[in-house]
């Protein structure tokens, strides 16, 4: 039996899931929710560990295929096979652009400051909060700094980060710096080209809507 | 004037470096190897941080064309500029599971033990070396435990992650566990259809030439 609708495991506060829901707006695909509460440890289940044995979201079934895991290979995955409107720039050398910007907060900012890490530095290394603090921001800004630096200076960069419509790059930076501002209360303005286009985004609904505060399972 | 030869900006001891190595023999393209010493902070040059504002390795220049970071961005690239031998399978959810089988240590062990990350937990957190090693040694096992789980389980899996000719996810593979071994002399049985995988790797040139203590710059 084949269930037509995706079906989505998601988490209000995963920048992960907050990305695929992005693609998935854009690209006009209606979905089913499933709430994984990270905070309670849902993850953990027998019986989500048997769909994503890394135990974290998102995790996405499309149809009778087998799930798939890894915001970014969900989103190369929706791509190939929902390819309009497409999230990757023409060119090989600009898509190759676009992943890597997605990648720089992705790989570099978001896996150091996920809740299992947080939970690491607070109960095995025994770190107080100051300093688990101190931890997220150096590395989140560490990231905001690298992607201001080839935003600006690359001729490429438009209204988005390549070109004039939205991209994976776009689909990672937005997150990353919804969370910047949840967490540090942290205008943008040191990294301006970085800013504008955030602003770009915020404009449109997709990125709006699909903001962790305006998810049904948010606290 | 266009140079032919891509080049790329390598440095022995990195895993990201090594999975972009492996491709670009398994797709026999020739290089032009520039050793940026981690250790030494060539990174931190102001005429590399031009090429690389994150001031990582490997980066990669084909040509005329911009300068390419991130090693998963870079494997798309090689893949979508020269398609055979491919090194992504067929089918959208197979390329998918492939890509998240290297995302899980490439984003979920890799980026938590490269030098920056073991720099901050030694100058900035004060941590001793056991505590530094049992880091290291925590995410890399997770990641090799979430891997196992995945390919154990997945009716995928063959001679190599996915199918019987390598893929992206071996590319991602190999290099994770060479360091495990490098740094924590272990087997790897418990982790035994991920060491399977590895030791056929292993019998292959092109992933036993490219072994980081094979390269001209290692210590």
């Amino acid at each position: 039996m084949t269930n037509s609708k995706i079906q989505l495991f998601t988490f209000w506060r995963s920048q992960a899931t907050y990305r695929v829901r992005i693609a998935l707006q854009l690209k006009g695909i209606d979905f089913e929710p499933h709430v994984i509460n990270l905070l309670k440890g849902d993850q953990y289940s027998e019986k989500y560990q048997k769909l994503n044995p890394g135990a974290m979201v998102p995790t996405l079934i499309d149809g009778d295929k087998p799930p798939l895991v890894q915001s970014l290979a969900i989103l190369e995955y929706l791509e190939e096979t929902r390819p309009s409107p497409s999230i990757l720039p023409s060119g090989a050398e600009n898509r190759a652009h676009a992943r890597a910007l997605g990648q720089v907060v992705a790989m570099d900012a978001h896996t150091l400051v996920i809740p299992r890490i947080r939970g690491y530095l607070e109960k095995e290394l025994g770190l107080d909060e100051p300093t688990r603090i101190k931890w997220i921001r150096h590395w989140t800004e560490t990231a905001s700094t690298a992607l201001e630096g080839i935003l600006a200076g690359d001729p490429r960069t438009g209204d988005f980060c390549v070109g004039d419509t939205p991209t994976i790059a776009d689909i990672c930076l937005v997150p990353h710096f919804v969370s910047t501002i949840m967490l540090f209360k942290n205008d943008l303005s040191q990294w301006p080209t970085a800013q504008r286009i955030f602003d770009n985004c915020m404009k449109l609904d997709v990125f709006a809507e699909n903001h962790p505060l305006r998810q049904p399972d948010a606290a």
